[in-house]
């Protein structure tokens, strides 16, 4: 990430010629001074995906007046379009259950400063977190889930999202399966790290199906979650050798580190806004 | 793989106290120096694996009288078990279809003398490798397979592989689907490379499977093969980061270095009587 | 790492014939149930590695007998050994400076239980992680270390160390050159994590010279400390994979991923007694 | 590398605003499509670098009249620059020593049709590989390089290079080291394969040097030549893991593959004219 300020631009759109010239004519005509750039033209389906960073202090309007000139351009190319100002802060509700290491990772980026966001909450269906977060400064909510009707539940989290004005909602290691409602309210901003590499060993117990299926390395998938389970988007993966000799715990320590790290560069890409999502694939420009 | 002659053991049996003590001891006895050795305990069906390589000079009896003496431990530990000679030369027939890659790259590691093995034939449903192998002073075998009825060119191949006294079959690369009745035959003795990360993407294409699905890394697996097509037990496999930049053609690039390395790899553990099949599961010690 | 309490042997010895035998044989004779065992033979200097788990409950006798007992073999094999507890925690005293992503790793795997050990204190060069630590429960110590003579300083840590009876001195990311007197006190005792792929990039800023050089890779090495800076012996090391387009801050980044995870499996193998040292080689069973 | 016949600009100079605007517009007002355009300005010295493929069916103009009409530009921006056609099959000169393995990876990846390129001829200081490289049609020179003075040997291979109008030299393990002033006059056109993870063991036997030093990697790095012996610009490099099991014979064995790969990576990169060089860093576009 570029820590000067500046407006990223990201869109996709019908692919043509002279998209880029429009693009780039567009923004040196302000003056605007490129940090960073990259496209994307997915043949199969004649569509183009292009994001660029341009100097804050380099372009002679604000953000909002930006928006209103570049409109012109989208409107003709039939883009879907954003763009977003790195100096203010996203919000990112983080949701967990039992296990803690996605957690006190992602607490450390961002004590550290690694991960520049704002954490209005974070929600869990246990309590064991509370100490954990509230020590950081960050409001925790105890929402339980044990009973067979889960809606009400889910209806709570979802209130909690959004009075706490969240932007985005990291499941990190929160393991309930989404209302198929709630996943497409929310389509291309809630983020899950699945612990395999999918498409294999979908669904529960990852770790024990690859042990049983005697895979030679296991690994996690960070990905967009839609209404299928495990189906989504795929953002990012990585995987970690393993042998015979390590058993379904040893599979679970190894993908733990996998898992954290998964979860944190597949975030990272959606934050700067870099994912852009094309059926079941991602454009990470 | 040790240079000097050594004799190798490999077995498994129902796990209990002392069979390393009495492996051990039966082997200090003779005066056996051991160059290396590796076990597993298996504890989910308590089964107990091992390997141990000898050398040759440091046992005062010859192979045939090294496995008479062994067969009363064997017998009482209810062993599946096998000695082998590493002056002996295994004999491996490779099968391939029109991708040479796995090919070529077998041939320039037995030229070398990396793969120390005898190559008695290729077999091939194309006439395209010919030259190449014959240059290598190898006889080549054209087996076509296009009708409907592929019952005879199997015979054909199964009475080319038993008449070279192959003793492994490598489908390096061979694109048919193997029938039941011969993958029973020669159970544990037919290696494959399957261009995937099994079990993801079973069957035809799996690089336009996996390119579809937007995976972020493809893979390849060696295993050995079974009846149900793209399930056998595991020996290895490896993957390799791929992009949205990237075409199916790019992965089926990048995926070629995949499937000579791990072809390579597993192939050499099998001739090294290093894997040991448990169910659907490899221990390779 | 097995569950059941169990007792660890590990030695090395000069390489001669029957030394697995007499071993095998002590523990057959005991009723020890072996749940592990590996071994190694350094051809290069003819020296005998082996590593062996017995279940604490097979063996018909307490620790302090089983040491006992096995010094007679061990003297007339001339070993090294020793033999460990898996009941008895051992004690890790960890050392941090300013960047604490791999204090909140370790103590995450802490508090999870999947390090099974002991922290009798947090000893730091500043105050800053003095909350985190102090909320985990475990006692906090602030050296300052701003001045010239940094040989108080360094005499409070080793008394600090010793009184809280650390067995193990951890120093995850602790940027400061430890004196040679101290390093050869607690040889095979103090872990390091440096942020490079030794042997490159010694000493400081090894992120910054990663990429001045433009190497493609960045990495970590887990490693004993010795009185020669960054070459004491690997117990891991791995890597990540950069670009051109990644900054100094990125390489940093990225690596922080790779040093955590290289930091806890080596921390791992050497409280579970796997590692043995021979020269500036590991040998890791 | 997109299959569809295209013109390729690459460029460098130095960053200021609308550079993009500038090219971008270029091709618009020919109608150029763009099939790819990737960019990357590097902070530290205020250069940017630039590559766009686009289609040569798209341009109402030739080749000769792009580069014309390109100068204006070029000349304004202070460009070094260049535009190739991927109708035009680059000449590639192969140099090798008694280890054949890049050679057979190469040779089947032009055999295959993965390397779009043309062999004019290999060169080696032995004879050995004569029949491999004759049996698939290519000239074979074989330059002895025995005797101290081996001024006359490398006059006879610039000779044979110029002469079969070579454009890239590969060293595909050629263990000889090149004499300054070649590398010089051919800067940025030979490219090597080192067998080790650079900066680590440099020089002769690296695999040795990395046993020697109980690294748990081994790597395999493709870079330009320069006048310094494996200092020269890195175009890509990996690792594969190793343990203390592993001989220096197994380093050597693991290493092939990684040799393999990166060469022929590095090549491909190098032949798409994606990498510029930027001191002693590459930007790969």
């Amino acid at each position: 990430m570029n820590h000067t300020q500046h407006y990223t631009l990201c869109f996709s759109c019908p692919d043509r010629v002279g998209i880029v010239a429009r693009v780039a004519g567009f923004f040196a005509e302000l003056g605007g001074w490129i940090l960073r750039s990259s496209q994307h033209a997915e043949e199969d389906d004649n569509r183009f995906f292009m994001r660029v960073e341009v100097r804050a202090d380099s372009v002679d309007c604000g953000l909002a007046e930006l928006r209103r000139r570049f409109a012109t351009i989208a409107d003709e190319c039939e883009m879907d379009w954003r763009i977003s100002d790195s100096a203010v802060r996203k919000r990112v509700v983080i949701l967990v259950s039992r296990q803690k290491h996605c957690l006190y990772d992602l607490l450390e980026r961002w004590e550290s400063g690694e991960l520049d966001i704002e954490i209005p909450c974070v929600i869990s269906n246990h309590d064991d977190a509370r100490g954990l977060v509230e020590w950081h400064g960050i409001p925790y909510h105890h929402v339980p889930m044990g009973g067979d009707d889960k809606a009400e539940a889910w209806a709570e989290i979802e209130r909690l999202f959004l009075e706490s004005g969240g932007e985005t909602m990291v499941l990190a290691r929160f393991m309930q399966i989404l209302p198929p409602a709630l996943c497409e309210r929310f389509a291309g901003r809630i983020i899950n790290i699945h612990h395999s590499f999918l498409p294999s060993f979908v669904g529960a117990s990852p770790y024990r199906q690859a042990w049983t299926r005697g895979v030679k390395q296991v690994g996690a998938t960070c990905h967009y979650v839609t209404a299928e389970l495990d189906q989504g988007p795929i953002i990012d993966q990585d995987v970690v050798r393993v042998g015979h000799g390590d058993s379904v715990g040893d599979l679970v320590r190894y993908g733990k580190d996998v898992e954290k790290a998964v979860l944190a560069r597949g975030l990272r890409d959606h934050l700067e806004d870099r994912v852009l999502v094309n059926g079941r694939r991602t454009v990470v420009l």
